[in-house]
């Protein structure tokens, strides 16, 4: 079993990800989102890029099965329902509905994991249920973060490190890229400051400056969800 | 001052590389035959991608005064008077001579880096002359690995940590990105090894299997050079 991280969407595109699982992980925060709004019984998330896209699929949708919710330069878009703030996806406003969701770097490395031959989607909310079901499929392993601006984003490359760490464990060698065994040593070197990671990390320190800081420590939360989102088709659906 | 760390070539693209100073890395093996030659005696180093465009500047440099060098595959390229092994370019082989270097990451990475107001070279070899010159050039740092393939090389990384290592200092913080603290915690958690890092990275691994662990052996030797190649016009000469 190999295992590899990319640190950022556009990095994974020098990924082998035939045979492989592979995870994106955007955890400030779509991924984190999308694991809450899973969780809160959103029966679909459909991801798209621009907000032209998401306007589209809601439209296809219909409105009163869809939620419009999504992001630019971290606050909500222009007359969608919702932003990216994963405290608002609560089963009041995502139960039972189909959730179309804008961000800009999440998006992408979903959409960079979809040649591999199954795709999920993990955040440190639902880190350990994404490492139970990785290690249980036995396939190699490609973990894609997403990245801020085609750059090393730190948040999602501690949740890349938190997640080869509990696939990987002593005296269990495996062959892991140089990527992943960074990814690994960075997270061990910080192992139980998940918050203290996002509140310091380049893109944690714009989003408290937009007065998100909530969301961070939201997001800092390890293994409080079990949903494990996954690819089918066309959009993310619970596992 | 700024200090930013790219962890590919690649990666380079999304760097603000204006009123910068760029170092190009590519410690396996790139840089350090760079940095050997000029130490040596070359009188300049041109860097070009394929062994055609080696060709073709050896042809306009005149052939006795001329040293043609480089790569594919780690191995030297048929026809062309040196490998990529640093320790082949001694005074006797590259003195008061021309070196045109046909390298594939290790030329991409200086591509990149020459958007910069000023270039030069690092390897573990010179890495802390050339830590002295960026302290005292008081300029925005721009870090850019040359990795392996489009991935994170932990060769390269090491060393790009140990460089921001000698720049930021305790009590002397500065705006330092997400990858360029990733680089330096990394190289921190390893310091005193480099010889383990350059054996147990991808790349290095590699080279062994080729019969290159002399070279690992060489280009982990840390503040053994004085010189700074620095990027003129067109080529590479002595600072």
């Amino acid at each position: 079993m190999r295992i590899d991280v990319a640190a950022t969407w556009q990095e994974a595109r020098f990924l082998d990800l035939r045979c492989s699982t592979a995870v994106a992980i955007d955890v400030l925060r779509a991924t984190s989102t999308i694991v809450t709004a899973i969780q809160a019984g959103a029966r679909r998330v459909i991801p798209t890029e621009t907000p032209e896209q998401a306007r589209s699929a809601a439209a296809r949708v219909g409105k009163g099965d869809c939620v419009l919710g999504g992001e630019r330069g971290g606050l909500r878009i222009e007359g969608f329902d919702l932003g990216n703030s994963p405290r608002e996806y609560t089963p009041f406003t995502v139960g039972g509905k189909t959730l179309v969701l804008s961000t800009t770097n999440g998006t992408q490395a979903l959409a960079a994991a979809l040649q591999a031959e199954t795709v999920c989607v993990a955040a440190l909310l639902n880190v350990g249920s994404v490492a139970d079901r990785l290690i249980a499929s036995r396939r190699d392993i490609a973990i894609i973060c997403a990245g801020t601006e085609g750059r090393v984003s730190l948040d999602d490359l501690y949740c890349a490190g938190m997640l080869v760490s509990r696939i990987v464990s002593p005296g269990n060698a495996r062959d892991i890229s140089d990527g992943a065994r960074l990814a690994m040593d960075w997270y061990v070197s910080h192992a139980g400051a998940s918050l203290d990671v996002l509140a310091s990390c380049i893109h944690g320190r714009r989003l408290a400056e937009l007065g998100f800081q909530r969301d961070l420590e939201y997001c800092s939360g390890v293994d409080v969800i079990t949903e494990v989102p996954i690819w089918e088709k066309d959009c993310l659906v619970r596992s």
